[in-house]
């Protein structure tokens, strides 16, 4: 399987690292034996080969393609298009900055590799939120498989668990905890008594935070996946702007403090059903298995008809999650073909 | 994909009824026909029809084969053996009666099965529990699915979880709440403050303990599940019997309300590493995922290398939740060939 990576930041670094370290493994448990042939980025183009890249030489080269050496080719102004049409790869993996205003450029790049008979697996939320029904049916048209566990809760297989793991039931709707910053500031805020100010100041030190940390405390990137759950689960597609979001930073210690005394904990909690979705702060009742998860975890709860309620807990962010939900979708593939 | 059942108690007939109900529906998402062309059972022996058994007969008769009208033979005393051999089925449905002692007759019959290149399901614990490494080499060696989604958590799918969705990563260790019996009854007893007679009593007539709760209240249905999971997860054949395993015939209502009192909940967890397995009462801090799951669910946290925990809560137990698991599973089966 060779695989060709768009985006080279965290994550994307992150997966090197893991195909690097855990190739003996992979071998050894799955016979799975990939190989790297292209990265691009936007700021040091393309670098590609097509026997595969050497993975310890990359990790150390990061950012200075030019420091890399061995046999390879290294366009700085690469036609991307044609690569991805032509180029002998085998799955195309989304690792840039996500758009959810656009879902660009990933979304053209995906529709190119998909058409070309490319797996695609994508960890970009923009082209699963805006474009899915689009995107799959390309996939089905080609017969290739397009896979975004990575875009909602990480490495955490929510995706895997609604559509493979309970294929056979009917999710009804689902409420989650889907953004771990908002966790982590509330959790700071209820139980070192801080306020919101300083609970971001916390999560901004710690990099949960952008510095602009708009996406996260208003409920925009929860209601992302919000989308990106309507779409997967429900085949219904529904934009961040068509729910009802809003997100915590009118909360302060003594709210939390005083839900807490009324036996209940505030939660950024995303509900979602077939007929609409909405992201606010709620004060869950303590028996709620979603107000026992704390700090920068993630959580869902889905509906189904046949098994009532099934609960996943987990981490729902960070560079390594974030990969080895990748690694997790490369296997799913592997296995199916 | 044709079925061939053996057993056809409440999880049998609760797969009829799943089956004949959701025809529809598995055919339009996942184009998922099966016919139910056998079923055997002990006492009625075998209902057999090549082109497919007539599924709303079969709920209508399910005790009383003579009363099915239509093409089919009826042996009452077949040589099963044959039929697993010669039949004409693609998928063995293990759901008889579970031998945790020995794991017969099941595991004759799987590997009978599996050597004539058909795949398997099973949701009958014995087999599993006891020969995974051979069966599971037996699979391998004929090219076909063994499954056995149902033998842990029953519909709630953690085998998927561990094995599938969390592919990549390296499963170190685990704990959980495996039994549904107990916990129900732990419920109840620091809820209600009801005796340990008084919630076994009542588990009874809910139907939720045999009249011997022997394997429950001891610990043994729990450790049955760990020497599956020790075997599945780990690699490691370890049986009920080379664990430590205790029960909650020692809890009284006072002892749950004192742990109450320091912010502890009494469950039945399962430990398990590669190294060792445990089943014991353990007074939970109330932080603990595993202390929010009450009544009859279930529940098992996975220690993870790449993500950290991840903890799965759903159904435990009951006959609709079982027969998903097989759905599931036939469902996994259909997606891979």
């Amino acid at each position: 399987m060779r695989l060709f990576l768009i985006g080279f930041g965290t994550v994307g670094q992150s997966l090197i690292t893991l195909l690097h370290q855990r190739a003996d493994d992979l071998q050894a448990r799955y016979g799975f034996a990939p190989s790297l042939v292209g990265v691009y980025t936007r700021s040091q183009g393309l670098l590609y080969a097509p026997d595969g890249l050497d993975l310890a030489q990359l990790q150390a080269c990061a950012a200075h393609y030019a420091q890399y050496e061995g046999p390879h080719l290294h366009d700085f102004q690469p036609n991307v298009d044609r690569t991805l049409r032509d180029g002998g790869y085998d799955v195309l993996i989304e690792a840039s900055a996500t758009d959810l205003q656009t879902g660009q450029p990933a979304t053209d790049r995906i529709e190119r590799a998909l058409t070309s008979r490319k797996h695609v697996v994508t960890v970009n939320k923009g082209p699963i939120a805006l474009y899915y029904p689009r995107l799959r049916e390309l996939a089905r048209e080609h017969g290739v498989h397009l896979r975004y566990e990575g875009t909602v809760m990480a490495g955490t297989p929510s995706m895997a668990l609604a559509l493979e793991g309970l294929a056979a039931a009917r999710i009804r709707g689902l409420r989650g905890i889907l953004n771990g910053t908002t966790n982590y500031m509330l959790t700071q805020m209820e139980q070192e008594s801080l306020s919101y100010e300083q609970a971001l100041a916390q999560a901004q030190a710690l990099g949960y935070a952008e510095a602009d940390p708009t996406a996260d405390v208003d409920g925009w990137d929860a209601a992302g996946k919000a989308s990106i759950l309507s779409a997967a689960l429900f085949g219904v597609p529904r934009s961040p702007q068509a729910m009802s979001v809003s997100g915590i930073r009118h909360l302060s210690a003594a709210d939390l403090a005083e839900a807490r005394a009324q036996g209940r904990r505030y939660k950024l909690v995303v509900r979602l059903t077939p007929e609409g979705g909405q992201v606010q702060a709620e004060a869950l009742p303590l028996s709620d298995p979603l107000a026992g998860v704390m700090g920068g975890l993630n959580a869902i709860t889905l509906e189904t008809d046949l098994l009532g309620e099934v609960t996943l807990i987990g981490s729902g962010a960070g560079g390594t999650s974030t990969a080895t939900a990748i690694l997790n979708d490369l296997l799913a593939i592997h296995r199916a073909v």
